[in-house]
């Protein structure tokens, strides 16, 4: 334990506690969830709220031209910066532990090695950054992991920029009207090309394992080695408007029946492979959607996820054959119109080592968790560097307002990411 | 064709077909379709038009406090009425025969017969009015006939008028910006206890089929005889919101899941019966309808149709048996929110007999053919003697823009129309 810099701390705690709870009273629904999605002013009060703590403690708060919003510490001028942080943005009635715990997990981290680096001039070689990226959930914009997604240059910025959610309001109109929208970017990194661009070297989140992992073996930190490969669909089912009363059931081109046969069998091909393949349709809209009329079209969001790329490849060409089977069946059209697709990839494994090397010189237990969610670390581990953790969701719950982690956990994940962040700033790979 | 009071005139005819393509423009679609649904402006201005269209022609314009709107002609004081007429409303993209060419064919047979019994006082031995029904279609207000539910005391009259659209604004606040709410009722009729209102002693309507029984005989009318038995139900799918990605499948409760094996199974049912049954989900509605969030509320309406009161409970009892193993197999509850149902039907024998004798008296091909969908006249018909006309439609296409019917069917309509309203107060059953 003698090599642990700044050691678990009881006052700490409840400073992290407390500033946890009132972050949490943020779009704070009535189950104890939390409701801010990317953009909207439950989303833009807890960004300000973070805004002045970082500033209260001596950071300088920026925006990139995507609403990033960053926290810059300068320990050494000119040196690289390692950025640690997750998102503030919530799903719908999501829980209040989703992205947000990371954030928080990452201000208190770095403000822990802020003091701890004074006390010891030239201890860091690089420079630190807490960053919130805007957008992670995609439930208002999509895709996901906007904010990220453009940083590493997977994303257009101006077509992020023209978004718009389903009342026609862009991301770029939301930022402005929260003021976050930066006119430069802070970093040069990816597509962003900021001359006198600050530059990163290394990247490190922890998030809630949102899977009941950790939970079940009552273990109590995730180091994630890898991604699980998704592939991401937006489709639409063509059939014809008609009258449910007066149309005979052989006259009809129903697009809701194309639809719900889809989700059906989109389970179905789930069911045939264990729990190696994981499919969903959480999004699916109906025109005109109403009593007494047979559906002219409908809109679906489909998602697949495997921990390996051939499965998930052959459960595609599952689904491709239920499609063209579906589309006899109900007499519609399927038209995919939209894809985003990544294969599974493994972290750094020096980040995984150097994790767990910390971890055990906390003295705490852990284990590998692949993440089957998508997260910005997953877009950031193909730029630097980068270490994922997880602490435990009881049973696994999440995408949900009774979405819950124990505060011992969440405590001890902050001990644990201050540790991380210490060792990568110190030896930057 | 001696005995027809009308004859069929061309000029008439053009006129006709002048104020249709009029009264088409209003909320006309790209497509040849309207949309104006029921309290919408388009569906105002359409009232507007109708109400000036009546009022020139000496009628008196009335509405009733559910926004029933009259087009009232006295030819023999004191005496009942003939309410002659059907719906201005549509469906959202909808057809512009759906209704609102019996409207227009009620208010030209009407007009036609004023001017032939001003030539003949005292031929009539009852009085005449055309009747626009509010919200037939139920798409934007639930649930639907519900202008002639209220008038016939089968839908009660407050309930109706704080009926909320999915805006939260209600039938009473859409009646009232359209100043189409009348104080009091125009008729002692169902539940209408108007001190001195008028009283009623027989309905006509004229409709498209909707279907295609007779376009695929080249049958010119249709004579209703009786109405399938109908079952309509809301129900809501319970299931428990969840990470699409990071949930295992299994301990999912995927509420979407569930909703759709609904729309599959209930059109297996429909399958298994022929022509002699019509199931449908047209209006399916997923909580909170993102991407990346299993499902953990739906609200659906389902449809069944049959003429066979038998089949159609048999039909009920093998969705009831499909909904309990849906239940355990997707691990959701599924709650019935709302029913609205109806026995098959018969209209007065009499009814049809006086029409099919003006129909041969006029020339024209008929049959009998029973009406599937639910019309205003199939709550009249409990009321008082009632005739159901139908002319054809293309194609049997209908709540759909390309909904058509030939110009040479709209005419002959309104000439049977007329002779059918003119036998009906010459001799009131």
């Amino acid at each position: 334990m003698t090599t642990v810099r700044v050691p678990p701390n009881p006052v700490a705690d409840q400073q992290f506690l407390a500033d946890f709870t009132t972050m949490s009273g943020f779009g704070a629904t009535p189950a104890g969830g939390v409701e801010r999605q990317a953009g909207t002013a439950a989303d833009g009060q807890t960004r300000q709220w973070l805004a002045q703590w970082l500033s209260t403690r001596g950071f300088r708060v920026a925006y990139d031209r995507i609403g990033n919003q960053f926290g810059l510490c300068e320990l050494t001028p000119g040196a690289p910066y390692v950025l640690v942080g997750s998102h503030l943005d919530s799903q719908p009635r999501g829980g209040r532990f989703d992205g947000a715990y990371g954030v928080l997990a990452a201000a208190h981290a770095v403000g822990r090695l802020l003091r701890h680096y004074a006390a010891q001039p030239g201890g860091a070689r690089v420079n630190l950054a807490v960053v919130n990226w805007f957008n992670e959930e995609g439930s208002r914009f999509k895709p996901s992991m906007q904010g990220s997604g453009v940083f590493t240059g997977k994303i257009d910025l101006d077509a992020a920029l023209s978004t718009a959610d389903t009342d026609g309001v862009t991301v770029r109109a939301a930022l402005d009207a929260l003021g976050m929208r930066g006119e430069t970017d802070v970093f040069e990194a990816g597509s962003h090309h900021s001359p006198g661009g600050l530059s990163v070297c290394g990247y490190a989140e922890i998030h809630i394992e949102q899977g009941r992992e950790l939970d079940k073996a009552g273990v109590r930190l995730g180091v994630v080695p890898a991604t699980w490969a998704a592939n991401k669909y937006e489709i639409a089912v063509v059939g014809a408007q008609a009258h449910t009363g007066a149309t005979a059931i052989a006259d009809r081109q129903d697009a809701l029946l194309g639809a719900a046969k889809i989700v059906v069998a989109l389970r179905d091909i789930a069911d045939q492979h264990g729990e190696q393949l994981h499919t969903s349709c959480g999004q699916l809209t109906v025109y005109p959607n109403s009593p007494v009329v047979v559906a002219r079209e409908v809109h679906m969001h489909l998602d697949l996820r495997s921990p390996d790329d051939e499965l998930l490849a052959a459960a595609d060409e599952q689904l491709r054959r239920a499609c063209a089977e579906i589309e006899v069946a109900a007499d519609v059209r399927i038209e995919r119109r939209f894809a985003h697709t990544w294969k599974g990839h493994t972290y750094q494994p020096e980040g995984v080592a150097l994790a767990e090397a910390a971890i055990d010189d906390l003295g705490l237990s852990h284990m590998q968790v692949l993440t089957r969610a998508g997260h910005d670390s997953t877009n950031m581990k193909d730029l630097v560097p980068t270490v994922m953790l997880f602490i435990p969701s009881v049973d696994g719950v999440s995408h949900a307002e009774a979405e819950y982690t124990h505060d011992a956990d969440l405590t001890a994940g902050v001990d644990v990411l201050t540790e991380v962040v210490a060792r990568m700033v110190e030896s930057p790979r």
